[in-house]
């Protein structure tokens, strides 16, 4: 355990193990910018941690934000320090890929909140010296994307190509192409929806009821403690890696075999393939993931509803929007389905706006947008080169 | 906290609050009665609480066994010592419904490895002194079948005339129809499946994962500690009673509404209407349930598979069946879909047996089977007085 004040960007957990180590580019605001939140706080200072790909061009007309989804982070393109994999989307973003590196110039930056350098529930707290926990206000994802915009203005950037995301991701591209229109050329929200569904509500909060009901969670202040709420962190994962994926794709893959051997065993060990399969996943999470973090994503993402300051008219916020939308769904997800997606188009028709759609057909659930899927990454390169055509950016 | 053994149907919990008073009728089978279960061991004494509404005809041929559900028990047709609600399916069982009291007999029992007054995780193993907690062996949809079947013989019946359940109460029915088929005349199982899916099996470890991670769980020795995984298994009943509901329903009984006011609280308390709705869900279950009789249950459903014991061939269990089959599957119920009914009724037609189905339209998911659901209702009545007719109860 550590004596003294922790270092916002290594948390210590029991044991001593050193579990964060962002290595990526940072930009600090002090004080002269402040970060109006939605809760009405100004936050100050704070930090961005990001990654870029690719080079910016003379006239910064090429630049691609990607956004993360609720437990990414920046190293979309290249491997993770923390779990040495490659980039979480290393199938869409390169050279050649549809996301074409010797064509754009690429900015990520882990979210407002999160834990992989920005400024999250670990980091601390100028005012009190200890980490916020959570003090630190409840997030949006408007709030999230006040910050990237900062992010992007640092580059001198005034209009993105393009703002690419999926899932949460997919909410802070709708997030950008509402708050900042001018500042979107093409926009493309991928399994994603424009509110959150009372039954996503629902499963989000049985994972936070996990964590908090975990006794090392501490009510938050678990960083000081030398604990961390693993076992509730872990439910809270599992819980949510059953609605990543599909029956179909769990039955392929799964189905009822056993873990070892043809025999039941009679005990309540992981004998099943799906068990182990999911308690790793739960294990593998909590070495890289902070609860506080968990918690205020989720809830960003319960708050998400683009059409509540439109009177419930979702068609009002794209109004006058010359943003080019591409919005693309997977057939066989149930967290986000097809008809959120369709909810979104009928409301950029609405609104005549420019707009394509792509459902894509697979039985991978809403992990399909992270997967290689060759109807996805051709309907990405498609409506990317158009709009590059578009944008002068090709001949 | 009590400083004597235990009375197995009592359990204290924190606080000497208690919270278990079965008074219903009891059988007990003694060492000379052992009953032999798919772990390999022989369980002696062991009991079996129930209830009976209605009469038993001279010839005994008017017997209905309904088989309960995950979290059920024996009051289905009577108020709840526990929480004083009417019988579960009040609707369903009365004089003058579907399971029309004045011609039937209903026998209901808590299954074994329940908490309400039959042999479960927190009786008293009688070599130890002390209740069972996980050292029962785990059980199956068998092993509870079998256990039934003393309890039907010593009323002195030699065939039912109709055993029907729902969700882990049909797997019963199945299961009876596959090992007594002899003594089944009519089978009714509603929201079932043949065998438990990929998906399901890895819901239920979510769920078991949250009891096991609470630290009051102990081990499952938390009876004599005087203190009882609440929170824990309130994660599990949260989590399983998303997966009853439906998304429609959920969206149509809660939407994004809010618990206070229209303004966000950017809170971590329960803030939607959805939230507060499922910590009561989690909250009111633990004062009922036992958390290692959830374990067991649980596991029971997960082994379940009827094919697996003839090579796989689903159709080969019902060869030579004479039974009646009402198959009864609910239109959003994605627990238990409508395909999961289709492979049952397509076994049946192949191994020739009489066999009639019906997908009951709604919105209200897996719990539709415990809703006043009228075309439910009136499909009982039809199947129920068509074979109470062919068995001449009725003229």
């Amino acid at each position: 355990m550590s004596e003294t004040a922790p270092d916002p960007n290594v948390i210590r957990a029991a044991g001593s193990r050193e579990i964060y180590h962002p290595s990526s580019d940072v930009v600090d605001f002090g004080h002269d910018k402040p970060l109006a939140l939605d809760a009405g706080i100004d936050l100050a200072p704070f930090r961005i941690a990001y990654n870029t790909y690719g080079t910016l061009n003379a006239d910064k007309s090429n630049a691609i934000l990607i956004c993360h989804a609720l437990t990414g982070d920046h190293y979309c393109a290249s491997p993770s320090p923390i779990t040495g994999k490659p980039g979480w989307w290393n199938g869409l973003i390169g050279e050649g890929k549809p996301v074409d590196l010797s064509r754009y110039f690429v900015i990520c930056s882990n979210v407002l909140g999160g834990c992989m350098g920005t400024t999250g529930p670990a980091s601390i707290d100028p005012e009190s010296g200890q980490p916020y926990g959570i003090d630190l206000p409840v997030l949006t994802i408007r709030d999230m994307v006040r910050a990237q915009k900062m992010l992007v203005e640092s580059f001198g950037i005034e209009t993105l190509f393009a703002v690419i995301g999926g899932s949460m991701g997919g909410m802070q591209v709708l997030q950008w192409t509402v708050s900042y229109p001018d500042m979107v050329f093409a926009a493309v929200p991928i399994a994603t929806g424009a509110r959150h569904s009372s039954q996503n509500i629902a499963f989000h909060e049985v994972g936070r009821q996990a964590v908090m009901a975990d006794p090392d969670w501490r009510g938050g202040r678990y960083y000081e403690k030398g604990v961390r709420p693993y076992k509730g962190l872990a439910v809270a994962r599992m819980t949510a890696h059953v609605t990543y994926l599909s029956e179909q794709a769990l039955h392929r893959k799964f189905g009822r075999n056993l873990q070892h051997g043809q025999k039941l065993g009679f005990k309540f060990d992981a004998e099943f393939q799906i068990e182990s399969y999911l308690r790793h996943q739960g294990s593998t999470f909590v070495e890289r993931f902070d609860a506080n973090s968990y918690l205020y994503m989720t809830r960003a993402m319960d708050y998400f509803d683009i059409a509540a300051d439109y009177d419930g008219l979702l068609a009002n916020a794209f109004k006058g929007s010359r943003t080019r939308f591409c919005l693309v769904s997977f057939s066989s997800d149930w967290l986000f389905p097809t008809s959120e997606s369709r909810d979104i188009v009928h409301a950029l028709n609405a609104a005549a706006a420019s707009v394509s759609f792509v459902e894509v057909e697979t039985d991978k659930g809403h992990d399909s947008f992270l997967l290689d899927e060759p109807d996805f990454y051709r309907a990405m390169e498609g409506f990317l080169s158009s709009a590059a055509r578009a944008r002068g950016l090709i001949a």
